[in-house]
């Protein structure tokens, strides 16, 4: 089974990855791109079989180890 | 309109990162995790309003400057 966390930056923290790639963008002729925020993406592949538990046991990752709680939110997703 | 770039290097390509993760995990006693893949997420903040013109822009960012298409790809979502 495989879950997929996302975790990106809280509303109101300073994005400076962020910046950069829409000054970039900007430069680049997009003058269209307004706010940009980066993330970061992980994908794992989980020996449980049981949807719940995988998306629980992610969760628990996600707060130990891929998140940091203070600056950080995170999504899980589980694909079927 | 915002677009969501996913970034994540291609099936085959080396992930150390996503290595690294995936031992640190296995260390913390997350024995269930087995292959784990890191890749980027970006949210593009566009002044575009139709659905069909921004994910085409945003796709041309992605092979202009958010991808490196010889080891990566991508995929581009927006949202409504």
């Amino acid at each position: 089974m495989k879950a997929v966390v996302t975790v990106m930056l809280k509303a109101g923290v300073l994005d400076p990855q962020g910046k950069a790639i829409g000054h970039a963008l900007n430069n680049l002729g997009f003058a269209q791109v307004g706010e940009v925020r980066a993330g970061k993406i992980i994908e794992l592949e989980l020996a449980e079989t049981d949807p719940a538990a995988a998306k629980a046991a992610a969760e628990e990752m996600a707060k130990k180890l891929l998140a940091n709680m203070v600056i950080e939110s995170f999504k899980v997703e589980i694909a079927v």
